[in-house]
């Protein structure tokens, strides 16, 4: 590959960050399986509950309420299902309701039957719809178990924060639970799990710059949870099976403490190069359309539309100009799909939107070259007529 | 910790091997989302399948039908359900058969109900009873649906190989599906999937010197697929969703690379190790007991009790002298608890056994000074007075 790459893909994978390099580098010393009673495993027990600490610090939460996972969409899964206990007892969750613009991981509803997951729409802006959110509250049956609510912090395509704190509301006041998807939330805006009122929460932590197969499900409390995914050897107090990853654990911790640092000043850095991104784009094409950019928005995330030119065309015609952006979420072996989050906001998901997304990294010479690249996409696209 | 300790736990966990390293070093300079379109992308994608390879071939299956998972007790929760698919078709499993002697990760059931699980019991000497398995699959309900049976090809606390392939005949005659847990296998005697017949194999990476945080799961064929228990962004052909643990996978495929190599010389130096210590056991403590020492045995593991020692003392003593070895296995954040190896091999699990394993790295002095740490602490049992 050329050495002059611009990576702004962000919001599909960070790159590993320094911190996190170093920590796992020392971690690979130790054979490190944290359930072993001798020496060298209660070091490796040691590291796991120093990364537990500085993961739980991320979002507020209280160590003793956080699963590591190996991933969010294994904790997604986790969380998901319509079998709670509290203490020895079972409780039911009758239906989940997710909005239109989850990720998969949340929208494919894990444990529950695919009848029992109803959808909440999504405004034109890209924002869940409250008001229906409370009608559908307000019509839950529940005589079939308490109502579960999904609902993502941060949009991973539109980067357009959702309005949880208000939705906790509802969703508490019709006594059911709120899942919130903070994978995309974490290190770009501060994230409290207290303050948003969320039952159970799921991060990432090679979003962060932490490495990938690591993730956390963080729960308010230890009485009321999900019966356990994966099953086994009983680590993770029994909520998570599986000798614990613990080189990535490490990794997650120094990655969640870096980014708890300086996290305003970094933000409001990416933001500015973000904002000159988008003023250049819009000099260079007056018909580019910014998804979300009238609403609240996390500073690192430019989600767009440049009429005429489709997603698979302008992601390989990015890519040869040496920039890697996405065409929105990156699953699925790479397939180029329709954005359900375009459709989801009842815009023409043929559009064809491309998402570039920075990090803590990104220069203001990455955008001059995402600027100069788009640019040239831009007019090629004129000189064939596509639009005017 | 001290300088001078003695790593005798290799089937808890394996340090990373220098390929392993090597390999996840090179890759931690990618992004490695290997679901993104562009250069990057494709970059991870490739060395996700060149590590599929390296997999595959430890255990001579097609690559094609090996699916990364977080690890081996992820991989048996997600093959040990009732929820099967042949096609589009659903197929169903009626019971779930194991050996009394299989790790809790398949013993616990995966998404079996308690009472679908059945268990196969094992002669004294630690192999499974196939008269009891034929038995079993004799008065299986086949109205129910299919039997499956989990076996595993060596115990991970002593080491005794399974006659898995006539288990296997005996399943396929009854029309049922067979499991192999092969985590303590790979590496250690040659596994070949097809010789062995097995529909389905579940291995991990961190018991062969990679990364922990990555396994697999691997099929005889594509056609008949358990019900995913990971859902999401459709990663791995749909099977299990959750970005590629790329850096991981990489590192795994370097150590089953490496482990394929010399394995017959590597593993006849290791058993002579293991025999020169259990020969030097037996000289220190006449009233030694190793188990399963009677039986066809991988070479690098000793499973032992020392009448009057008990395993969580045991643990400790050894432990004060730098040696570090395991009481049965490392699970459930340090507990030490019985063996029920031992009890289903009809045993006093009171008796308090003790594990010591060898790796590729373990050398002469490794045994010699494991062998003092024994005799000391063999004789300060006899001074006093707890056995004779």
């Amino acid at each position: 590959m050329a050495l002059n790459r611009t990576y702004l893909d962000w919001n599909a994978t960070a790159p590993l960050s320094a911190p996190a390099r170093a920590a796992m580098l020392e971690a690979l010393q130790l054979p490190g399986n944290a359930s072993s009673v001798h020496g060298e495993g209660r070091l490796s027990r040691a590291a796991v509950d120093k990364a537990r600490r500085q993961v739980a610090a991320l979002v507020g939460a209280d160590p003793a309420h956080l699963t590591f996972t190996s991933g969010a969409t294994e904790a997604s899964n986790h969380v998901l299902t319509p079998e709670y206990r509290m203490g020895r007892s079972p409780v039911a969750i009758g239906a989940l309701y997710v909005s239109a613009i989850e990720h998969p991981a949340i929208r494919e509803g894990g444990r529950f039957d695919p009848v029992q997951v109803i959808e909440i729409p999504v405004t034109p802006t890209g924002i869940a719809d409250l008001s229906a959110l409370e009608t559908l509250m307000a019509a839950h049956d529940h005589s079939l178990g308490l109502p579960m609510v999904g609902l993502m912090l941060v949009n991973n395509e539109t980067g357009v924060i959702q309005p949880v704190a208000e939705a906790a509301e509802i969703v508490h006041r019709h006594r059911g639970l709120l899942v919130v998807d903070a994978v995309q939330a974490v290190g770009r805006i501060p994230v409290d799990i207290t303050r948003l009122d969320a039952d159970f929460m799921v991060i990432s932590s090679h979003k962060i710059g932490g490495p990938k197969g690591v993730g956390a499900l963080i729960s308010r409390g230890e009485v009321l949870m999900p019966k356990p995914l994966i099953r086994g050897g009983g680590q993770e107090k029994g909520h998570r099976s599986g000798t614990e990853n613990f080189h990535a654990i490490v990794g997650f911790g120094a990655a969640a403490a870096a980014m708890s640092e300086d996290l305003d000043d970094r933000n409001a850095g990416i933001g500015a190069l973000r904002d000159r991104l988008e003023g250049e784009m819009r000099k260079a094409a007056a018909d580019v359309m910014i998804h979300g950019a009238d609403v609240p928005r996390v500073g690192n995330t430019c989600f767009f539309t440049l009429p005429g030119l489709k997603a698979e065309t302008g992601q390989i015609a990015f890519d040869i100009e040496g920039i890697a952006l996405s065409a929105g979420s990156a699953c699925s072996s790479g397939k180029v799909g329709e954005s359900h989050v375009l459709t989801a906001m009842g815009r023409d998901p043929q559009l064809g939107a491309l998402r570039i997304s920075l990090g803590p990294d990104t220069t203001d010479e990455d955008i001059t070259r995402a600027v100069a690249a788009f640019a040239k996409i831009a007019a090629r696209r004129k000189a064939q007529g596509v639009a005017a």
